[in-house]
C-alpha cells in the first residue's frame, strides 16, 4: 500500500485491503482501510451509498485518486471512485471491532488477531528483528547453519523433551499385548527421538569445522506450565564460536548482539516500536535507553553477597549454592543494577555437562565459566558459556551428571580430534521481543503459540 | 582467516585453524590450515622439526608473517615464528585423510564430515542461499513469519506426519491395562499433535492479514524409505501472497524468486560453487544457466500429450488423471524442454482440498490451479496453488476429501470474514541447493541428516 505520508503522489491508484472503519455521514463516508503493510492505515473517501455495505473487516479493491487530505492524521486520502468488495463480513460474528479489545480476547482468536493493529505490529517487528539477527552475525562473520528439530539427545538434561513416534508405533503400544508376547515394533528411527530443546551441541559440531556458526529456529519443552512466560514452542538464536578462551569476550559478543539486534529492530520498525511505547508500555523508551549503557557484571557470588545484603524478605532463601530465583533475578536487574546485568560463574552442580570450569572454582565452591544476562522485566534473557575442551575432563562430566558417555562418543570426537576452546550463548527470541515491545505474555509473541492444552490447528 | 589472496598484507599475525596437510622437507615443512572461513587455506611454511607433530585435523594457533609465496596456488603465505598445537590427532583413528573421500564414507562420519572441502563448501553455500531467500522476498514485501511446528492438521493428507507425545504419556500407553480399565491419560495438548508437513495453512491465516508473508524453516515425513531423495526432516520455504489472482502472477513470482535466490547465491559463493562445478558435477554452468532463460509452462494436459507421442518406452502408463511418475517429469524436464518447465492445471483428484479450481476446469475433466516445477536432475522443486478463497465451495472440497470442516473451523473463519483470492508456493531447500551445487543426496545437503533409522545424536 502506497504510503499517505508519501510525498511523491500518484494520481490514479488502486489499493487492497482490510476495512477497519466506516464512518458514513450525510454527504461522505469515510472509510480507513489497511493492507497490514504498514502500521498506517489509508483514509479513503467515497459516496455514502457506496459505503453503505461495507463494515470492519470487510475486504475490498479501491480505485481513485490520491489527493491533500484535510485531515490531521494524513497529508494524503483516496478518493475512491469505484469500490468492489471482495469479500464480505457479518459483522453480528466478527470477533475484530473497531474498538479496543484486550489481548486476554485476541488471544481467544488467534486466527483473526493478526488483523489487530497490535499484532501486525508484533508480526513486522518480529520479521526486523530476524532481519537484524541476520545481519548482526553476518557482519561478525558467523555462518547460519540449521541444526536438527529431531534428536536423541537431551542437551539440558531436565527431561522435558517431547518424543516423536509415528502413528502405527503408538497404536501397536497402545493395543493390548499378553504377557510374553513379541516386544513392540521398533521405532522409525530405531530408537527413542526426542524434540530438540537447544542446538547447541549440533552448532559445537559445525563449529568445530566452520568456526563461527549461529542456528535460528524453533525448540520445544513439554513443560506442563500455563503461565505467561512458557510457551511449548518458542524460537531460539544460538551461536558459537571456536577459538573463544575469555569469558568476558563472550559477554561483549552477546552485549553487541543484543544492542545492534535491538538498534536494527528499531531502525526497520521505528514507527511499530512507537506504538508499542504509546499504547502498550509508556516504560518502553527508557527500557530501551538501558541497552545503550554497558551491562554490568558481576559473578553468582557477588550476587550472592548483594542478595545477602538487600533489605528485602525473601520467598525463597538465599545461600551460596542455591538457584537464583524470579525474585532474586528480578532484585538484580531492576533495583540493583537498574538494567541489564551478567551474572557469572554459577555452581557446577547448577550447570549441564558441557560447560568448563571457572578459572576461579575451588573444590569447596566448584562453578562454570558461564553467564545468565538478565534483564527487567523479562528475567532470564540470554544463557552462555565456555565449553569443557577436554576430551577427559568432558567424559568425566558425563558420568558426574548421570550420563552414557557412549550415547555422546560423536560429541567427544570433537575433543578427541583437533579440539579447540569455544565458548556460545543462547537467547529466547520470544523473550527478546517482550522486552523490546513490552508486550507481557509470550502467547502474543509467538505468530501460532502453542501451551499446554493448546495447539487446536 | 585472511584471505590469502588479499593485497593489503598484515605483516604480524595469529591465525587459528585445523591442519588440512602437512609437507615435511629436508629444510622447510610446508602446512595448510583452514578455519572454514572461506574454501582456500592458508600456505604456512616453518622450520621441519617445529611441525613434526602436525597431523591432518590437529587444531593450531599460528603466529609468523605474511610474505610473498613463490607458489602458483596462493599469493601470499605464512611464514611461521610460532606454532602451538591446541588440539592434537591421533592419525591412526582420524577419520578424514587429505585423500578425497566417497561421499558414501564421510556420510558415516556425520560430526566430522564438515571439516572436509566439500561439506565446508556446501554449508557455507547453504548460508549463503539463506540470505539470497530474505533478499528476494524482502524486496518483494514479504514479511518473514515462523509457522508452528506442532500442529494438529495434516495440511497434505498425505498420512505421513510424525506423532509428538510425552514420555509419560508413552509409557501409560504401553502399560498393560486389564479391559474395562479406565482410558489412556490425557494428551500434552489435550488431543493428537503432529509435526507439521507443510506451514501453508498458517501462512495463508497471516496471509490474510499481512496480504505477503514467506515461511522458512523445518517440515517432516514419515515415509518410510531410504532413498537418495528422501529427508525426515528438511527445510522448506513457503510463500503466500494475496489480492493475487492469476496463476501465471503466481508462475512469474516463483520463477523470479529462483532466479534471484540463485543468482544471490552465486554472487556469495562464487568460489564454492566453482568447486562443485570442478569436481562434483561439471555440467552444473549449463545447468545454472539454463536458469537464465524463461522457465517452458504447459498444462497436464498438454504434458499429456506430448508424453503419450513421445517416442519412449514408459515403466508407468500415461493417461490423463494418472499422476506424473518420475521418469514422466524428467524427460518433460531433460528432454523435452531441456530446462526448467512448469506443469499446470492437474486433474483435482491428484491435489488437496485447497486448492482453486481452473478457469478451464470442465466437468468431465476437473482441474485445480496449481503448478509443478520440475527441473532436470531434480524433478519437483516447486508446487504451488491459487487457494479456494470461496467458504461453501472450501467446505464441499474438505467433505470430498473426506476431511471434518469442524476441524478446519479456524480455516473457513479466513474466507468467512473478509476473503480475498490469494496463492502461493513451496519449495524444498535441500532439492533446491542439490539443483544449485550438483549435490546427488539429499542427505549430503542438510547439516545433520535424519531418514530412516537414522537419528543417532
Amino acid at each position: 500500500m502506497p504510503s499517505a505520508a508519501d510525498e511523491a503522489a500518484s494520481p490514479n491508484v488502486t489499493i487492497h485491503g482490510w476495512i477497519r472503519t466506516v464512518r458514513v455521514q450525510k454527504h461522505v463516508a469515510f472509510v480507513d482501510i489497511s493492507d497490514g503493510s504498514i502500521g498506517v492505515g489509508m483514509q479513503c473517501t467515497m459516496e455514502p451509498a457506496k459505503a453503505r455495505s461495507l463494515h470492519t473487516g470487510c475486504s475490498v479493491r479501491l480505485s481513485g485518486t490520491l489527493v491533500s487530505s484535510p485531515g490531521v492524521e494524513q497529508k494524503r486520502e483516496l478518493r475512491v471512485s469505484e469500490c468492489v468488495v471482495l469479500g464480505t463480513v457479518d459483522p453480528k460474528t466478527y470477533p475484530l471491532h473497531k474498538a479496543r479489545v484486550s489481548f486476554d480476547y485476541l488471544r481467544q482468536h488467534p486466527n483473526i488477531r493478526s488483523r489487530s493493529k497490535s499484532f501486525g505490529a508484533l508480526w513486522r517487528t518480529r520479521n526486523s528483528a530476524t532481519l537484524a539477527i541476520q545481519d548482526f552475525f553476518q557482519s561478525q562473520q558467523f555462518l547460519q547453519i540449521h541444526t536438527p528439530i529431531l534428536t536423541s539427545n537431551d542437551c539440558e538434561g531436565a527431561g522435558e523433551a517431547f518424543r516423536v513416534v509415528t502413528n502405527d508405533f503408538l497404536k501397536a503400544m497402545s493395543e493390548p499385548r499378553a504377557p510374553g508376547a513379541p516386544p513392540a515394533p521398533s521405532e522409525f528411527f530405531g530408537h527413542p527421538v526426542y524434540l530438540t530443546v537447544s542446538g547447541q551441541l549440533h552448532a559445537e559440531l559445525v563449529a568445530s569445522a566452520l568456526s563461527r556458526v549461529y542456528t535460528f529456529g524453533p525448540a520445544f519443552r513439554a513443560e506442563p506450565s500455563d503461565s505467561t512466560r512458557h510457551l511449548a514452542e518458542f524460537w531460539m538464536l544460538e551461536a558459537e564460536a571456536s577459538f573463544l578462551t575469555s569469558l568476558d569476550d563472550l559477554m561483549s559478543l552477546a552485549e553487541a548482539s543484543i544492542r545492534s539486534i535491538t538498534d536494527g529492530t528499531a531502525a526497520r520498525s521505528a514507527d511499530d516500536l512507537a506504538f508499542f511505547a504509546k499504547w502498550v508500555d509508556t516504560t518502553l523508551p527508557s527500557r530501551l535507553d538501558a541497552l545503550t549503557a554497558p551491562f554490568a557484571r558481576m559473578t553468582y557470588t557477588e550476587a550472592i553477597t548483594v542478595l545477602s545484603a538487600a533489605d528485602r524478605t525473601w520467598t525463597h532463601p538465599v545461600r551460596w549454592g542455591l538457584p537464583l530465583q524470579t525474585e532474586h533475578e528480578r532484585y538484580l536487574a531492576e533495583v540493583h543494577c537498574r538494567g541489564p546485568v551478567f551474572v557469572t560463574d554459577y555452581p557446577t552442580a547448577q550447570k549441564p555437562f558441557y560447560m568448563l570450569a571457572s578459572s576461579s572454582s575451588t573444590p569447596d565452591r566448584e562453578t562454570v565459566a558461564c553467564f545468565d544476562l538478565l534483564v527487567p522485566g523479562v528475567g532470564e534473557l540470554v544463557g552462555g558459556s565456555l565449553r569443557e575442551h577436554d576430551v577427559h575432563r568432558l567424559e568425566t562430566n558425563l558420568r558426574r551428571a548421570g550420563l552414557d558417555p557412549v550415547a555422546y562418543d560423536w560429541y567427544l570426537d570433537l575433543r578427541r580430534f583437533g579440539t579447540v576452546p569455544h565458548g556460545g550463548f543462547g537467547m529466547g527470541f520470544e523473550r527478546f521481543l517482550a522486552y523490546i515491545t513490552g508486550m507481557a505474555n509470550l502467547k502474543d509473541l509467538a505468530v501460532v503459540p502453542r501451551w499446554l492444552g493448546h495447539c487446536r490447528y
